[in-house]
């Protein structure tokens, strides 16, 4: 399903092999970094996680300003970082600026340490 | 099985729901966003994926050395700070040290992210 004003992404769950079963790249290693870094400051993990929990993975930036202890610009700078790191896209309806996730980004992370976990369950051999 | 020399940790992956379930806590985000940050830079998440990749999840830091193309002391530095995240554990062998991954840290962060993506590949309500 394709959506207007989703931003243009590379990214792919198929990518890369999972990280226990072959080193990383060092191109995989940066693509995937820069995401992981997007989501390591505690307040965007939470405007993150606040998106890809509300209503259809969406949210107006007037639902999310007042669960938070910080400014607005300081709410609106997350925000964009999330944004240029594929992870959120965003829209403009009327009045409001509308976020939601970008699922292949959230996949191609997923599968990258989930499948190492799953690996390493259920004990398979490095 | 306990090992040790293994950190203690109290990571667990039940610890949390996953982040497009509910918003996740500040307590949460802080934990999570903290192991993420450890894995955000490109050459850690290369030593981490090296070391989850080896034989039995464990590397002799004389296996690390050759694969990187910055100095022994910065590997060593960055091996460091996967280890106080609670990513990496040690034990010094006679003239080596090696490090292993701590299974439980990549479970927590994986359950997190990883439910996250079958949902949003089920379209499971938010």
């Amino acid at each position: 399903m394709s959506k207007p004003g989703l931003p243009l992404t590379d990214v792919s769950a198929c990518a890369y092999a999972p990280l226990v079963r072959e080193p990383l790249s060092s191109a995989a290693a940066a693509d995937i970094a820069a995401k992981l870094k997007a989501l390591s400051d505690p307040v965007r993990l939470r405007l993150f996680s606040l998106v890809a929990s509300h209503a259809n993975r969406e949210a107006c930036v007037c639902d999310i300003s007042g669960d938070f202890d910080v400014s607005q610009p300081t709410i609106s700078h997350h925000l964009r970082v999330l944004k240029e790191a594929g992870l959120l896209a965003s829209e403009r309806r009327a009045s409001w600026v509308y976020y939601s996730v970008v699922p292949e980004a959230l996949n191609l992370i997923s599968s990258v340490l989930s499948t190492a976990a799953d690996d390493m369950a259920l004990g398979a051999p490095a």
